[in-house]
């Protein structure tokens, strides 16, 4: 079969790169490289190809084949052209991992993003030096925890943010699973919940901030961001695994909402979790980042998910080291983290980390004030 | 730790459920159904859940676990309140596979969703029946094809567009890879494209229908959707796994598109290739026909990808049985589909059925007008 014509479409020479660690042997993984040129644009058997621009630039070329690991897998840099992204987030995570999603052992190991196409993300507002900023903290690792358990009012879950406010968190947030419940109104828990922190902050001089979760079907999801910034919230938390990670970054790049987000990874986990996939690194480090989250939960290493120390270290460097000009965002260590595991992690992370501790504050004994008043002396030691 | 006093909220009592899958021995998968039950929920220690209404109707419940392929895994239904889940699709999904998409040996095996909680769902708006009305085809499968290789330009797409057309395909939809390229314009496109349909349409007598893909930002999904329309597109593409699956929810139920709706699989597979995740007919069927959507594309059996024949049927299977009021809807199997195999794939599905051929029209010899006919006498036989 042949065309009308070749392609006469003129296509500016820039290209993006993606690195895909590639599973089975040297034949098989350079298959699945040469089957992802091919996959990730025209989705055309490679016979009938048009020959010219199409052929040449269109597909993807892979610009590197290594082994890697000693040779129990491999490794490719396949690039892109810049103009196959449409300037779109969603078009451009479609280009880097969309039917792939679908075949065996192939994972995204990192996005090599040139500034042509970083242009289209703002990136984090505010990023670990804005946030540190925002809350007056800079010498320390920021302290994070979460109202729970739902269930509760919205009176009692006030009640739980004033203690930890005053106990000394920095950021309080809604539990991932508080949305907009009979039991739990999202405008009534907002309002009720920043009045009881910001009287706490009165009580103590300090700049905590509560984070309500905005994570919520289409067409709420940007208005009650909004709403939560009038009704006093001091940041937001969203779950892009379940409202998008373009919801995300419009909720995070809206200058008339212009407050801190934080990224929870609910409904994204089976991304890492095995051979397919998207590296830990590249989804909660370099994603979250792209989508303009200045903090980045994941499950800590030894909690009750199976993230290894490695896996957790290379989320908070590809949270951190340079991407252009988009700003380091703060890793967010979570998932069981115990107050008892605040020093290994303290030697694992540094100073530029924020430690969630939910259920775990609560363990350490009856009164949240203390155990939260206990948290800050951890980190401050 | 207790709190200032039990939660005295109100909870009515009906329940959802959920099937897990649960991988290990039966000691470790009731564990996994035990943490299942809190993690989903309070995600909150057990020992420190306030008793009544909290221990008694939040948290999730274990109705049923017994071991099924021979003792090679569990299964376990897991209830969970309604309200829970308050009204939205985002976060009944995060109740049913949240925080343990982290976690390793967990599948989401079926949805048993009430009529309270269907009832949030407007549910597919043609379904099968009502598809096969607008298309004016009642008694064979539909033929669905793609415009496609990505580079080509609008014109060439859309003479494309008129000779699939003419050669009697039912829908021909857009690469999912085009979105809104400089080199294809979106407006343009679908322009050209709804024209070059409705010119063969004239001449042919027949009611073959545009899809584009409207897969796009937040900012722009259902602005796109709405254009689609006005440019005269029969119906609408988009991927969920790129754009959320409430964005395709929202432009399904939109009144003023009404517009039958595609769902494609991209940036989904990882939910479905591994012990964690959602099983291919929740997620292709279920999810999809929740969401709204008319048809739902997958890999089938046989082609590029590794779907097994089982997982395949299993996806028919869910996309048409009983759910409440939501219609039934079009299983699609495509993904590298041949013309040769639509033999065994219309043993396997029946004439309920859309079957997706993209590359493979082109292969079969240099017309496609000839190859579209002779892919409309396979299901005519």
């Amino acid at each position: 079969m042949h065309f009308s014509g070749k392609s006469n479409i003129k296509l500016p020479c820039e290209r993006f790169s993606v690195v895909y660690k590639l599973f089975g042997n040297e034949k098989e993984a350079y298959a699945k490289a040469k089957d992802i040129c091919l996959e990730q644009t025209v989705e055309f058997p490679e016979e009938l190809v048009p020959e010219g621009v199409i052929a040449d630039h269109i597909v993807g070329r892979i610009e590197d084949f290594k082994s890697i690991a000693g040779g129990e897998s491999y490794e490719a840099v396949i690039s892109y052209p810049v103009d196959c992204a449409a300037g779109e987030f969603t078009q451009l995570l479609n280009v880097v991992f969309g039917n792939i999603s679908i075949k065996t052992g192939i994972k995204v190991e990192r996005l090599e993003l040139p500034e042509k196409l970083l242009s289209i993300f703002k990136g984090p507002r505010f990023g670990i030096e804005g946030l540190r900023e925002l809350l007056k903290v800079q010498d320390r690792p920021l302290l994070f925890t979460a109202l729970k358990p739902m269930g509760l009012t919205n009176e009692e879950l006030s009640e739980l943010a004033y203690k930890f406010a005053l106990g000394g968190i920095d950021i309080i947030k809604d539990d991932h699973g508080l949305s907009n419940q009979s039991f739990s109104p999202f405008d009534e828990r907002v309002r009720l919940c920043s009045e009881a922190v910001a009287r706490a902050n009165r009580e103590t001089g300090r700049h905590c901030i509560y984070m309500p979760n905005v994570t919520a079907p289409y067409s709420d999801a940007l208005a009650r961001a909004k709403r939560a910034k009038e009704l006093g919230a001091g940041g937001l938390l969203i779950s892009p695994g379940l409202a998008g990670l373009d919801t995300l970054k419009t909720i995070a790049e809206d200058d008339s909402i212009a407050l801190p987000v934080i990224s929870h990874p609910a409904f994204q986990g089976s991304y890492v979790l095995s051979n397919n996939g998207i590296s830990h690194g590249v989804l909660f480090g370099q994603i979250a980042r792209l989508a303009g989250a200045d903090g980045t939960i994941y499950p800590n290493f030894g909690g009750r998910f199976s993230f290894s120390k490695e896996e957790c270290q290379s989320i908070a460097r590809m949270s951190t080291e340079e991407m252009g000009s988009l700003k380091p965002i703060f890793p967010c260590p979570a998932g069981g983290m115990s107050l008892q595991s605040i020093p290994e992690s303290l030697a694992v992370y540094g100073k530029d980390v924020i430690f969630l501790v939910g259920g775990g504050l609560f363990r350490h004994g009856d009164d949240v004030v203390e155990n939260s008043r206990y948290f800050r002396k951890l980190v401050e030691q």
